[in-house]
């Protein structure tokens, strides 16, 4: 389980599960979801995930409110459109929420950790009055080793009103037996890709990039293998502002939001994601869309009242075409430890962000 | 005085009324509003209330984070326009916050509690762009036993641009006399219905709700008299949230904001009631738009720091038509108290919301 | 230095600036933006600001939410529209601090102390869908007695996206220098108007000014010099909501975000002065738009936690034309004291706004 990196103990006790409390007149058996277990997932089985969601600007200027992202793209409708977009795009983080959120009530209302995400890819460009709707598919399963949960991956995929992919990923998270001796079900580990090919992105030519207008001097050419770059700041999280925006994202999952249940509240792990690429603007303000997401590490839990800082390693250099390249960047956020030392490991890592930005070439 | 729950008592001084002050000049009185006290009330009095409200996407994209509401209505457009209405409207408890809030600076600025809700009818759809506007009639007075305050009921409409009436609520609110001396006012108590009729509600035919987008696998018939829904989740109430919530409403009222007069702040009873009505939809997804509030009794006030649940008990099973029926539904909110073996008394209830929700039906 | 009131001292130190880490391999220079010291600044020296910002109806609604204004120019289209707007404008101080917002990073990312405002003028209405650029020219330079720091004077412009220049001011703030045996910069103060002239405002005739539906019975002829409106309420400030304004206006500066370097974060000085204006709306709700901001003196810094009252005085009554007319006001806020007292020093004092507001004449 070499992603498993830390999980999530709730402290209160769940309710007992629906038609099981003693003494309750024979009434209909309770409609609140309680989430699927282990024993609800077989390989194939698709998931149509309810409650599409139509995004509009002020979803992006939530966004903006909650993370500070200063990307021009989405900062300026004339800005976007002197590139070729039709309008602004909305922050393809936001996408990846939005879509995330769908899946949840089917897939990790139980889960006991976000494990994993692999082969994330924007393959088209979101805009306001855009409606999202998602599916994912169980593409493994695999029982842990104290038998009372297992590993569920999942391949979601989140669609447009006109039926156009716009992101697909696969995640696994570990889901609890409804029973600790059900049987385990049939074991299949999916194999992954380690890294996205960002080559085919759909991005307009770049050639009407300012980088004074971006507020970000530096083009592919400016960035080499190896480089390690300190994006300074560092954002104290308050519980308000993670609740808002999960709520924002429709992502019901509980620990998030009930301090009885999971004291302390556990962050939405796309929240500390969002975080370290708003501050990450400072160093990498030109890498100004997300092609791909190779791997996301939420390598110990994030709570209100820490500190978060980031820094970036420039792992790939390459050119797709005339003036469009792709970095691919590794993001590290710390908590409570400012990053000009470079942190890898330590009690203070938080997040490892292994992904495909665009930038402009010269 | 049935619905009189509970009474918040302000703890710091409040300022002297105007132009009582000793030692000032002779300028003009205070402009600064003190709100009206009993005195101020007279049967049959009007109040056009100031500050019409236009309302936009972005203050259903501020409920949505605020309460992570999932009703399908409001989260997609496509979803919305299926169904026959002409957009999607607005969140009915946000058109019913933003009508309170019109009132609050005629009616209740001084209120020492706001002691119930009856016969509000939610009457036409509220559309982005809509611009609210509210009047308000003085339909009872009382004096309570002790003689420093009355009850003052209240009918508040409020309208959209074209002057048609949205909603229609009477609510009642307990104000304290300006002098203990004054002379209490004629009594009259307003009769009230128990429940409003929601046979004439304004909806279109539920022919093409589809279960499985909205998210909510039942239907009018899979509800019966007597059943009751654990809503499941919890939710922590954070001071940013419910002061972000009750100043976008343009809810004045002093008690919401001000630690230093009143410590711990009182979190608006309509927050409680949007918090409520979101956890209800995991069980009750179905019941997209509330036709009527029969009552809102706030049993005990809301804090910051507290953790909400809530559960339903469906009273009533009613077909309207072809596709569309309602249920009468109580919700009952707590803190701290999971609400597995629906409680409906003790010291954690806060929330009586009995109201009649739209449902589609077979 | 008669307006340096108060100093921030960092109490984390300042990473090591780029280029000079040891035992780091010869790599590029750290691209993380460290922000600019007092020898970077030269006289007559000009910065095109980056980052132009489309505001739009969300952005509106988020600063409603944050601070609960009234004012009904910005809460009704149709109010806008009956005054002869084509549409409902901006909140004049959410242009002033999304201008502000573009000038941080490259005049104020370091600054100690932001020392004082002055010759700012509102010179065209804003409206949803207009993207605004800013350009600071350094107008004066004056090294302080201790030798490490100096003060940097700019003149910031906003302008439209048809180059019409909605805003100007000159600010000036306390910059520390990179090394502190830098040569002192040639020394230049500017001189700087008292008041700004509001004559020339850009208004339309506000002959249907209906002060029913403004929520403000009075008008220019009601208001004389010397008087002391107290505007009554008070609002404790949240980490959250703090921290949400500053980064919807996309200013980075990290004493308001980083608890582990500042503890306890300061709140931007421009969300005192959005606070204090929204609670003037009691008493001064006809006061209905910014003409000019003469100085904004913050005496003192404002924290979370802490409630914030405020009082107004009126400098001068202005009858500008036909039904239009001017009132200049010192708006003083505190923190914790309620001001019906009308306080104008002492340790409760945060902040003195000597603005042009315009107001309905008869």
């Amino acid at each position: 389980m070499p992603n498993c990196h830390w999980r999530h103990k709730p402290r209160a006790k769940i309710p007992a599960s629906p038609g099981r409390r003693p003494g309750l007149p024979p009434l209909p058996m309770n409609k609140g979801n309680a989430g699927n277990f282990l024993e609800d997932f077989r390989l194939g089985q698709v998931f149509r995930h309810a409650i599409p969601r139509t995004l509009t600007i002020a979803d992006q200027a939530l966004y903006a409110a909650l993370y500070g992202s200063r990307f021009a793209l989405q900062s300026s409708e004339p800005f976007a459109r002197a590139l070729g977009y039709p309008a602004a795009p909305l922050d393809d983080l936001l996408v990846f929420h939005i879509v995330f959120g769908r899946s949840v009530a089917d897939v990790s209302l139980n889960a006991i950790a976000n494990l994993g995400l692999a082969e994330c890819r924007f393959l088209a460009p979101v805009y306001p009055g855009d409606t999202l709707s998602a599916t994912s598919e169980v593409i493994g399963l695999r029982q842990v080793s104290s038998g009372k949960a297992g590993i569920v991956y999942v391949r979601t995929s989140g669609s447009n009103q006109h039926g156009v992919v716009v992101l697909s990923y696969v995640r696994w998270v570990l889901i609890p037996k409804r029973e600790a001796e059900s049987p385990a079900p049939p074991e299949h580990v999916p194999v992954l890709a380690a890294s996205a090919d960002p080559t085919g992105f759909d991005c307009p030519t770049l050639e009407q990039w300012d980088t004074a207008i971006a507020g970000a001097p530096y083009r592919l050419g400016d960035y080499r293998n190896g480089e390690k770059i300190d994006h300074v700041d560092g954002v104290t999280v308050e519980e308000a502002e993670h609740q808002l925006a999960t709520r924002l994202y429709q992502n019901p999952a509980r620990v998030h939001f009930n301090k009885l249940a999971h004291d302390p509240r556990l962050v939405y792990g796309g929240h500390a994601m969002s975080i370290a690429r708003a501050l990450s603007f400072n160093g990498l303000g030109s890498a100004f869309r997300v092609a791909a997401i190779n791997s996301a590490r939420h390598v110990a839990p994030l709570h209100a009242g820490a500190t978060v800082f980031a820094w970036s390693e420039i792992l790939d250099v390459r050119r797709l075409r005339a003036h469009v390249g792709a970095l691919r960047i590794v993001t590290r956020a710390t908590v409570d430890e400012p990053c000009f030392s470079f942190p890898v490991a330590g009690p203070s890592l938080i997040l490892e962000l292994d992904y495909w930005a665009v930038v402009p070439a010269a």
